[in-house]
């Protein structure tokens, strides 16, 4: 943890890997968690990588793949034989496991379930491969710990002793019935402290006990867990039946990639776009966007052209072209990004579509009194034209307020409608309010000029 | 869980509690989690909500209190009288009791303090007030259960009962020394599992304990948690006394600011705001950025102003200002966004800055060729002005290009120096690209009409 990742550990590791000295290399990195080792594996060459790999633990090696990125994993995974990851798939758990071929092609991925010796371990994975990667089921994993309700306690610590090491981390036990339909949960604590001699069904809880169904998003399962501060939740199909369980640890991810969905919608980015995506990828991916804004820049064009005499008669007009779309445009995206953000943490569920569109006007028309003032102000003391100044003050308020209620107006109504509401904000809410922009700033100086 | 609030429920209970027919009240809500009853208070009215609160269990209550956004929570608090406070605050754990007060006024709090009739809880509670809120020590609390190591597992287990209703769920057991000092942890299934003779010492786990000291960062306690898919993390002061314990569900919420935080930035949006915030605080914490965007339309303004002679022989390119910055912001806020969430995900902790302004480079390249392509090609297509098509083709080239770089390279050069980077996104960003943008705009024209 004090133990922060240099270059220089970096280059002593590469004149290790080229000296060949794998003793030297176990040393070094025995003792570090597999997360940290993935880090380090994902700087050096892929060669350096492999050599590293070859000369750890499985256990370890297996806990490795887990937390490369995923772009990384793909790649590396193509260095490794059949017969490698068979080894590494049975060291993994269910989810892990199914992650993991759920990467790779069909054929390949059949090949290593049918070579795994652990016959339970494959046909568990084999139905984790059945659930959408974006669901409940694609989230669970296998490995978790049931007790029948009519086992006395002393029965079910002698399972639970058994079950064990299938069981990476057990928090709960889920209690079901003898045809697996879940009915509560027990806490280890509670059974900890139960007379030995005790049944399960008298001292298990089924109160308010939360689960999910398989087929539930995994955006759903996250706010579940968040909501009522879960470290596990039991997965039922639909007989109720217990068929897996999410941790928090699986939840995380669902939670950050939701929080930056809406950061990439907001600054245009489609596609799950990282850092470490390729030149093609990215360009793939953003050019749709800046394709928006340009045909958002030919119709301001054309709204400019329309008030070609304006600019003749008065050429200053076009230098605040840039003042008024820019303003707007901030408006616009800070109004926009407000309500994308109350919707994600559902803030205002009661409190209706009017309120927050009120509230926004009136944030408008405050910064909208606020920015005419001061560039009222300005144009006044460096004694600029005065019809110019009032032409600017008019629009920018007018442009101000108008930003607003559409970045607040259009979130939500997309919301209703059950489309993602992040899609109104960055390149849409910027393209239109430039466009209504410049037609008022021409239709107040039309007015003001007349 | 697939209980949905609705309107109609809210007002049958809105009903109820005109009649003040408590009875149905406690009967609706009693089998709710207390965030579900926290979101129904806070949507309705404050009187209807204390209405509510005053026919709540105590044990309810205190849950609910914790349940209220920040905001809500300070208003509601206002109702309840100190007795009533003590009350509330005795039943709440450590860290949640010193969240609440940490919101009060110096005074009011003292007092409740002061009348607590648990002298150790309220002791514990003055320790974690003297710790800044975004720090370990701010997050932490009290209550978890510390073995010594030279016990037996019996004499654990017993204590272990004795402590257990003080802490609500125990994961791990931490071992410590006769002096407090932290050695390592015991799970509560070793426990189990263990011979009641056996000695702590011998079966705890003292390898690669991750803790945090007291005044790291909350952003560092999160990043370590996820990072090591931790449920708990242990608490060292600066001797490695162990001093408390952050829990998973505490850091949900870090992780969840500091992704919203990039978000917030990158809309333009100081503090922490959040959609239920008032009117004023949202003006406020707003325009300080609308104010950089319209220094630079001010900005933006001269420039213009000082290729006039250009506009005034060609008032067509005027058309296109707004296209050439529309496309240099998007272009810019998508590389900065990239790159912000790749600093933020340390994705590329040591590929070190050229790699990855080359790679924005190359994209900015690629995108600027088909924009330029585009752009001229309708030009072409409509007959336009070939000079102007050339102008406009050409410098949206060099404007892509440059804000891809820019984009890239101000995050990352701020995060060199220990500044946010996602400072440099937003606002800021698209303003330098509105003003090098209309530049180069201008600069190609001049030389094309030459």
């Amino acid at each position: 943890m004090e133990n922060e990742l240099t270059r220089e550990f970096l280059e002593r590791l590469e004149l290790m890997i080229e000296n060949e000295d794998s003793m030297a290399i176990t040393k070094e990195l025995e003792d570090l968690h597999p997360s940290d080792i993935a880090d380090i594996m994902e700087s050096l060459s892929m060669a350096e990588a492999k050599f590293i790999f070859d000369h750890l633990d499985d256990e370890i090696t297996a806990e490795v793949l887990i937390e490369f990125d995923e772009d990384y994993r793909v790649k590396f995974v193509k260095l490794l034989s059949t017969e490698e990851m068979v080894g590494q798939i049975s060291n993994l758990e269910t989810d892990d496991a199914a992650d993991i071929l759920g990467e790779m092609e069909d054929e390949e991925k059949d090949e290593i379930i049918s070579q795994l010796e652990d016959k339970e371990h494959a046909s568990e994975i084999t139905d984790l491969l059945k659930y959408d990667e974006d669901t409940a089921g694609g989230l669970m994993h296998k490995e978790f710990f049931q007790a029948r309700a009519h086992w006395a306690v002393d029965r079910c610590v002698v399972e639970l002793r058994r079950q064990t090491e299938d069981v990476e981390r057990v928090y709960t036990i889920y209690v079901v019935d003898e045809n697996d339909i879940l009915l509560g949960i027990l806490s280890l604590k509670r059974l900890l402290f139960a007379d030995p001699k005790e049944k399960i069904e008298n001292i298990y809880n089924n109160e308010k006990i939360q689960f999910v169904k398989a087929h539930a998003k995994a955006e759903e399962v996250a706010e579940i867990m968040e909501k009522y501060d879960l470290v596990s939740l039991p997965v039922v199909d639909r007989q109720h039946k217990l068929v897996g369980r999410i941790t928090i640890d699986d939840v995380l991810d669902v939670i950050k990639e939701e929080a930056g969905k809406d950061y990439q919608m907001a600054s245009g980015i489609s596609e799950n776009l990282e850092a470490s995506s390729t030149v093609m990828k990215n360009t793939r991916s953003r050019l749709p966007w800046i394709l928006i804004g340009l045909a958002g820049g030919v119709g301001a064009s054309q709204i400019i052209k329309g008030y070609e005499v304006q600019i003749d008669l008065n050429p200053a007009l076009a230098f605040f072209i840039p003042l008024i779309v820019a303003t707007a445009g901030n408006v616009g995206v800070q109004s926009s990004a407000i309500i994308v953000q109350g919707l994600a943490s559902k803030d205002f569920q009661f409190q209706g579509l009017f309120r927050q569109v009120g509230k926004e006007t009136l944030v408008g028309i405050l910064v909208g009194i606020i920015c005419s003032l001061i560039i009222f102000g300005i144009n006044f003391a460096i004694g600029g034209d005065i019809l110019l100044g009032t032409t600017i003050a008019i629009s920018l308020f007018l442009v101000v307020v108008i930003a607003a209620i559409l970045g607040a107006m259009v979130p939500l109504l997309l919301d209703r409608i059950k489309i993602d509401p992040a899609l109104a904000t960055g390149p849409f809410i910027t393209t239109a309010n430039d466009i209504i922009g410049l037609t008022i700033y021409f239709v107040v100086a039309y007015f003001v000029y007349l």
